[in-house]
C-alpha cells in the first residue's frame, strides 16, 4: 500500500492497516457538483477528473459546476438544482468540487429524503459539513467528509495517502484508521461518527440541521480560526450540552491561524487543556483530517469504534466479518467471542476493555 | 446638547432629540471590572476614570481589573469573583474595562439571580454581549450594551456623542435615538430590545444563555467578520427560527473586514439584500452602534419602540410621561390618547399607524 510506505507529512497515518476486499465495481463513478464557492480554476477540476480516472473512477461534471454568481458557484437555485440532477444520474458517488461558503443557504431548499433515498455516496469537505450534518439530522443517512475534487485531486501534487484513503473508504475496504495521538485520553468506545468543520458544526446549533447525536464520536477540525474562536465555538457546544453527550471528541487539524503577542502563551494546546478541564469526555488529538493535504475520508452518521493505546488511536470505520492481520490483535473468529467496545467485533469472554486490545 | 451640534463622523446620530430631566444622583458612580481580555494599557483605564470623573461620575476599579492570565484579565475564577464584588460594592453602574474574549467561559459560573437582584446597571460592549444576553435569558433583567472604559473613554480622543449618549441613558434621560437609515423598511413597532455583537449572539444559540425573545427588536453589529461570515451567522439565526420571531432587525456597523477578488461584488450590501429576501421582518440599517467611536448605549431586555419614516429611524428607548419637543410630533397629553405602536405613548384615536406619526 502506498500509504503504508509513504514518508513525510503523511507519516502520521502511515501505519493504517489496509485489508483489500474484492472491489465493488459500482462504486467506481463520481459525479461532480459545486454546492458552495465558485470554481476559479476549471483546469484544477479537469485535472482532478483525469487523476480520478487514472484511479479507475469514471467522472462526470454537473452542468453548473463551473457557474459563477458573485462568490458562489451559481445562484442558490442553480446549486440546489445540481443536487436534484446528482441523485437522478447514474454514477454512485457525488463529490463537491470545492468548499467555500454556500451550503448554509441551501439547507431549507434541498429535498433531504430524496437525497437519502438516492443511495448516492456524497463526499466533500469544510463547507460540505453543512450537507453531511443536515442529511444526518433530517434522514439519518450516512454521507462522507473527505476530499474535494479541486484541492485534493486537482492540485500540483497529489497527497500520498488521501487518494487511497478516499478510494478504499468508498469501496468499503478501509477498516481501521490508525494515527499517532500523543497524550490521547484512554478510550474504548463505539458510537455514531459525526462532526466535521467546527465553524459549520457550531453554526448549525439550534437549527433543525444539527443531528441530535447521543453517545457519538465527535470529529472536529478548522482552518484560519484563532484558538480563542475555536474555544468559543467549543463553548457553544459545551453550553448546548452537546459535548457532554458524546463518548469521545476527536480533534483533527486546526491550521492557518496566527497567534498575537496579546495571547501570552494561549494557543491551541491551551484550548485542548481547557477542553479537558470542562468535559469528562475523552479527547483524542492527531486525526489526519482538516484543511491539510492528508485527510481521511470519514462516514458521517455511521457507527464506528474508537480506541487509544500507547499514544496511538484506532478509528474502526468499517465492521468486517472476515479474518484480518495479526497487528489488529483481535481474535479471528469473532462470532465465537464477546463484544469489543472499540470496533464492534466479537471477542472471547476473556477480553476485558484495555486488555489484549492492541488494534 | 453637544451631540446635536456635533459634526463629522458623529453626524449620523446628530439629530437625536434630548430631553433633560433632573439628574438622579444615584446613577453617578461606576465600578470597573475586567470580565474578558487583559487590559494591556493601564493608563487608558486611568484616563477613562479621569474623564468619567470630569463628567460627574465617581469611579472605582476592581482589584483584579488589571490582572493578566494569558490573554484573559485573570483566571476564570478571578473574573467571576469580580462580579461578586461588583454587586456587593455601592456604586450603581458596573462597566467593563474592555471586551475581547472571556465571558463565554464564565456563563456557567456566575450567580445570575444575585446579579439581577443587585439592581446594578451593567454596561459593556462586544464580548459583553454574552453577559447581556445571559442575564436576560436567566433572569429577565435589563443590562446595557454601550461603551467600555478603555476604548471609549481612555483613548486619545473622546467621541463627540458616545459619552453623552452613555450618561443620558444611565440617567434615564435619553428618550429617542434617531438616526439616518437610508432604505430602511417601513416599521412602527414595539418590542424587547436585544442582541449586540452578532458573533456572540450566534455563539449562544442552542444554549441556556440565549434569551427566548418573541416580537423583539434585534440589534446586531460586528467587526472583522467577512460578509459571508456575517451571513452565515445570520443564517444560523434564520434556521433557528429566531429572525422570523422578531418585529424588526436593526443593523449597526459591520466594520474592519476585507473583501477579496473572489467575492465578485458580494459585500455587506449583498448580505442585507439576501437578508431581506429570506425574512419578512423589517430590516433597518444605520444604527450608530458597533466597533466604531460613535455608539449608542442601549438597554438590552427593555421594551422599546421603533419607527422609520423618510429615511430616518427612531428608536424610542425610554417611555416618558411629560411634555416633549414638537419635533417628536406626538400629542403632549399621552394619557388622553390612544396607543402608539412605535414608542408606547398614548395618542388620539385618530392616530393610525403610519399617519401623523413623524417622530
Amino acid at each position: 500500500m502506498s500509504k503504508t510506505e509513504s514518508k513525510g507529512r503523511a507519516k502520521r497515518a502511515d501505519n493504517c492497516p489496509s485489508h483489500i476486499h474484492p472491489t465493488p465495481a459500482d462504486y467506481r463513478g463520481i459525479y461532480m457538483i459545486s454546492p458552495s464557492g465558485a470554481v476559479r480554476e476549471p483546469a484544477a477540476l479537469a485535472l482532478a477528473c483525469e487523476r480520478l480516472g487514472g484511479m479507475g473512477f469514471r467522472t462526470a461534471v454537473d452542468r453548473t459546476a463551473l457557474a459563477v454568481d458573485q462568490r458562489f458557484a451559481g445562484t442558490d437555485a442553480q446549486r440546489a438544482a445540481a443536487f436534484t440532477r446528482a441523485i437522478k444520474q447514474k454514477l454512485p458517488i457525488v463529490m463537491a468540487t470545492r468548499g467555500g461558503y454556500g451550503l448554509s443557504r441551501l439547507l431549507h431548499l434541498l429535498d433531504w429524503q430524496a437525497i437519502a433515498d438516492s443511495g448516492k455516496r456524497f463526499v466533500g469537505h469544510s463547507d460540505f459539513t453543512a450537507f453531511n450534518l443536515a442529511l444526518l439530522a433530517q434522514t439519518g443517512a450516512v454521507s462522507y467528509t473527505g476530499p474535494c475534487a479541486c484541492a485534493d485531486f486537482g492540485g500540483r501534487k497529489l497527497d500520498a495517502l488521501t487518494p487511497d484513503l478516499f478510494a478504499e473508504t468508498m469501496r468499503g475496504e478501509l477498516e481501521i484508521l490508525s494515527f499517532e495521538a500523543p497524550g490521547a485520553d484512554a478510550v474504548d468506545c463505539r458510537g455514531v461518527l459525526w462532526g466535521g468543520n467546527l465553524a459549520i458544526v457550531a453554526s448549525l446549533v439550534g437549527t433543525p440541521y444539527l443531528p441530535k447525536v447521543r453517545g457519538g464520536i465527535l470529529v472536529l477540525e478548522d482552518v484560519g480560526e484563532h484558538p480563542y474562536r475555536v474555544e468559543r465555538m467549543l463553548t457553544q457546544l459545551l453550553h448546548a450540552g452537546i459535548l457532554a453527550r458524546q463518548k469521545a471528541i476527536v480533534l483533527g487539524r486546526f491550521t492557518d491561524y496566527k497567534l498575537a503577542p496579546h495571547d501570552q502563551g494561549y494557543d491551541m494546546d491551551a484550548v485542548v487543556a481547557w477542553l479537558r478541564g470542562v468535559v469528562k469526555v475523552p479527547v483524542v488529538t492527531g486525526l489526519p483530517y482538516g484543511h491539510v493535504p492528508t485527510k481521511a475520508t470519514l462516514p458521517i452518521g455511521a457507527k464506528v469504534g474508537l480506541a487509544t493505546e500507547d499514544g496511538m488511536a484506532y478509528l474502526v470505520l468499517h465492521e468486517h466479518h472476515h479474518d484480518h492481520g495479526q497487528d489488529h490483535g483481535h481474535a479471528q473468529d469473532h462470532a465465537a467471542h464477546g463484544h469489543c467496545d472499540a470496533c464492534g467485533h466479537d471477542h472471547g469472554p476473556s477480553h476485558a476493555p484495555g486488555e489484549d486490545h492492541a488494534h
